[in-house]
């Protein structure tokens, strides 16, 4: 097996995110019904100063797919994080934000949308890790309604 | 093996990009050396209306890693696609475009970019593809030069 390019000081700090991690989570929010998904989520490293994110999540009863996500997260400076990231809804986030221990957590700076995407002003996004345990919640300002909780998961390692 | 959920109807149109691709290109721009690389694309699809895209390039004289993009693509209406990517250099293309035969050209609406990444204005991207071969250009604006070349690539169907 190749090992692989090393990973470069410079993300060190988010090493710990590395890997494949499956979980379920709940999403809320004032114009939808309440929905519960299972989720799988994977960074990757090339040995370049970012971090390529892929997540995937499908319903807990019937298994077809849900939602899916892309995108890459960079270390800019001591404690300091940018994340670039895209929804097949036709939604690009770009965030700033920042890592204190193993809390991530970033803003948008932009939402920008394809012609037929929902309207989506902005996003944040709190990733709480703890050795083998992967929690996050996002917040959404979304179809006139204020920044407000929208998903909370908990992921464990798999790979 | 699971044959996995069915391509939807309206998605039809890129049925053919579907699969993973190798090949090479060129890049090019006024304000770098030219330099080629070797490519992998791959695009997947969950029986959702969109396209999965991931691209990873490397360098044909050492092997590692240069670039990377994702995203996601859409068929929005007869001959009307949309596009969201993101590289991992903090860039997020929001595009719109047509599909005509084999051809797929769109354009960006919107080009955002975290504070750290270079600035780019635009980038238009055409791919052509025939049959088990899918060739491609982009054009971008960036480092207040005017839209122009920088990519030509070609590739084959490896799976």
């Amino acid at each position: 097996m190749d090992p692989g390019p090393e990973l470069l000081a410079v993300m060190e700090p988010l090493r710990g995110l590395l890997g494949t991690w499956r979980g379920s989570g709940t999403g809320v929010y004032p114009t939808i019904e309440s929905f519960r998904y299972l989720e799988e989520v994977r960074f990757w490293h090339a040995g370049k100063p970012f971090l390529g994110y892929e997540q995937r999540t499908r319903s807990p009863d019937t298994g077809l797919a849900m939602h899916a996500e892309s995108g890459f997260w960079r270390v800019v400076g001591p404690g300091q994080i940018e994340a670039v990231l895209v929804h097949p809804s036709g939604v690009a986030e770009v965030s700033t934000g920042t890592l204190e221990g193993g809390r991530i957590h970033v803003a948008t700076t932009t939402v920008t949308t394809t012609p037929t995407a929902k309207e989506v002003t902005a996003v944040t996004r709190t990733m709480e890790l703890a050795g083998d345990v992967l929690a996050y919640e996002v917040h959404m300002a979304a179809v006139a309604q204020p920044l407000q909780l929208h998903l909370t998961a908990s992921l464990e390692r798999v790979a």
